[in-house]
């Protein structure tokens, strides 16, 4: 299955079958593969069009003069079943049929799905959708969806139920590889996942699912891939609302919650209760170094922040670390004595004066990341009065000298968008969260991942 | 007493006892205040210094040639008894205390500020701090703060034990007054929030509290003008790690959670979970219409985040709203046969294409705002295909048209700072959220409260 696999993910070549002869508006997946740079051959095919971007197209596929590793199908859903039959009959056994409105509608449309997906299997073809954006492969110069997604070679994938997470991850786009499941005709969330979890350019996998079938042999894959990189999952249709919102949408019965919430934790797959813990928890395993504990050290410059990360960390099961002697003395070294060597670690008002804060705030993170007890640390800033440059020229010698341990930021007064949080993560060797919360959620659910790795491997 | 907090919020001269002659670099509160543009007179006071940034400095308080209206005394603390009695000497009634090391610190601490606030009661003064920034206010041009905030004036005040909402809610700024108690030594929550309460500028109370004392007195407040304006509070020292990092931060005893939960919802406090959601909150009380119900439209541009959307409406208490046949038929005739015409209405393909999908945006929207079913719209798009100017150009019109209903959105596909929430705000008239669930927390709690003021004012 994997190698059937490969031809959806890595083509050599594509029959684009009902290519349409409108350019020009990033619409056109013929002419966005070429915006891509897919080196491989592409064949539109069109009967009422001669040539499309000044390049031959063909009437049908049976004219094409290969058999091309994958077709993707975009003619309406009346014809779809038709066009699998050309596709199967010309020996191709890749198919992507991007038609909504197959079991996603009604009695009609399930018929024309059931009839398409007889027809594939008959002929040792696999279909991915109905209703799909299709795969896309950064690595590989391949989108085949008919927008146009900017894409990077992130050692993530996306298998998804929606379009929704095929461009990448919302604010990050951080997804490299991406199979858009649509309808879950045939291929399903198990065959998917089964080739990510062997994809070694792949480190994280992420799931957005309304409803899986063949639960057991998805279980049995999801364990065997989760021991060796997270799976973080999104599930869809959580409340009867929801539920109901994902019947219409692609034809999906999304089951009891809680059936899925078992078998996730079962299988070790993550879960998150949306799609920004989602993306925190990508960029978490992404970029911090193990996480060992559950021991944080704080370091705040202002102590109304340090009272909300204290609650912060007692609501998502992290824990303060009580700090050595060592370390206390040398934080009652830097500080006024009033504000006690303590975690969290108050800067103070030295945080707030450029003479002070500096080399104040350097030696706490070097000693807090000394102390053995402490398993990560959390810094507490704003950029008033530091600007980004700042802080990141004070913490990253501190932390590249300990490269085993997480240091993790919540910048509080301003707008951290990408931009920022990219330069803290490449001048600061730091990973950056929009709010205390979500940090202290993200660590927990990291640390837990790490718990269950420890115990799989254990001694 | 209102009159006496108009001196430490409007004062027409203060004293700024240890002003600091070192300046330049943004430290020092009376260049800050020349900044700012204060317009009242400055008495900087200081033994050591003739003049401080060439005006006369005095050797005290007592040789300024009027009464100022306030003092701010920053000296060390051993001496702060000592300057509070030549303030009540001189006749001054309004005294902020800024040094730290008080009852946060230790019991010579507090032996010290028990002795101040002794001085000034016997003197008819008032105290605020000690550790406290003191007061800002955006609209005479004050800010006593000795780092420096720019500040806009905003109908929103903070009340706050900590300087951390001093300057404004974290992301947006969102403060034009405001309070910080510090230690609470003398005045406290009661007399700031009656103060804001009577005040005309101000339309929005937020606060940041640890703990309260006297709370009979503040809950009887704090009623009285939950009935005339939101007060959002949050709270430090929720679980017990929490209460002891706020019992070094301000000498707080922060007392069991619980009693505050309840003593908030008795009174009509919005208490906010965290410092995100008390920023969405002063945004939506700032800029959303009055919020009639809870039954939400939602139209989006992906499915995948219409099931996701449906999700977060039933967690957070917002109901999806069933449409008119009216409103049906109009979207039949907008959307393809398969796509249905239920809410959450799914923009669909057309959405992703230039040429069908403003129209259709445009008069989806407006038959959901026609719907006297539906009390607010929640739109999910990304600005992929759509830029911004585009999404505000489609939508502005209608959401003009119905200026009664909410129109709020969650771009879910990209960085949304403050400037970009600040476009769709003015040119689309529409709220923005960072995250789904934040948009349908934040409006589940705006229609609690004018449900809650609903019953108040009720026949």
């Amino acid at each position: 299955m994997i190698q059937q696999m490969r031809l959806f993910l890595e083509p050599r070549s594509i029959a684009l079958v009902g290519a349409s002869r409108r350019t020009g508006d990033g619409n056109n997946v013929f002419e966005n593969l070429k915006v891509y740079g897919f080196p491989g051959k592409l064949y539109p095919v069109n009967p009422r069009a001669e040539e499309i971007l000044g390049e031959r197209a063909y009437p049908s596929v049976s004219d094409i003069p290969e058999v091309p590793d994958l077709a993707l199908i975009s003619t309406p859903r009346a014809s779809v079943p038709q066009m699998v039959g050309e596709c199967v009959a010309k020996g191709i056994k890749a198919i992507i049929i991007v038609a909504q409105g197959l079991a996603d509608a009604d009695d009609e449309g399930r018929r024309l799905q059931e009839e398409a997906v007889r027809i594939a299997r008959e002929g040792g073809a696999r279909l991915l959708g109905p209703n799909t954006f299709g795969t896309a492969n950064a690595f590989c110069h391949l989108n085949t969806a008919f927008i146009f997604f900017p894409m990077e070679k992130v050692p993530v994938a996306s298998i998804s139920q929606s379009g929704f997470l095929f461009g990448g991850t919302p604010r990050q786009r951080l997804v490299g590889k991406a199979i858009d499941l649509g309808n879950s005709g045939d291929i399903g969330f198990t065959e998917a996942l089964e080739y990510f979890g062997a994809d070694p350019d792949i480190k994280v996998i992420v799931l957005y699912v309304e409803s899986i079938r063949n639960g057991r042999q998805f279980l049995e894959v999801a364990r065997r891939v989760a021991e060796k990189k997270p799976i973080i999952a999104l599930k869809g249709g959580v409340t009867p609302l929801g539920a109901e919102a994902a019947q219409s949408h692609t034809g999906s019965l999304t089951g009891r919650n809680e059936v899925y919430e078992a078998a996730f934790r079962q299988c070790g797959i993550i879960q998150a209760g949306d799609v920004d813990e989602l993306e925190d928890l990508v960029v978490s395993f992404l970029h911090l170094p193990v996480l060992r504990g559950r021991r944080l050290g704080v370091m705040t410059i202002t102590m109304g922040a340090g009272v909300l990360a204290a609650d912060a960390c007692a609501r998502h099961g992290m824990e303060l670390a009580s700090l050595s002697s060592r370390t206390r003395a040398k934080l009652a070294e830097l500080l006024p004595p009033w504000l006690g060597a303590s975690n969290p670690v108050d800067l103070g008002p030295s945080a707030f004066t450029p003479w002070g804060s500096k080399e104040v705030m350097r030696q706490s993170l070097e000693a807090l990341l000394t102390d053995p007890g402490v398993d990560a640390v959390l810094l507490v800033v704003s950029t008033n009065p530091m600007e980004v440059r700042d802080i990141t020229a004070v913490t990253a010698p501190a932390v590249e000298a300990h490269p085993e341990k997480p240091v993790v930021s919540w910048v509080y007064n301003t707008d951290i968008g990408e931009e920022i949080s990219a330069r803290y993560r490449n001048a600061g060797k730091m990973v950056v969260y929009l709010t205390l919360g979500r940090a202290m959620k993200a660590l927990s659910r990291v640390a837990g991942y790490w718990e269950r790795r420890n115990r799989a491997d254990g001694p």
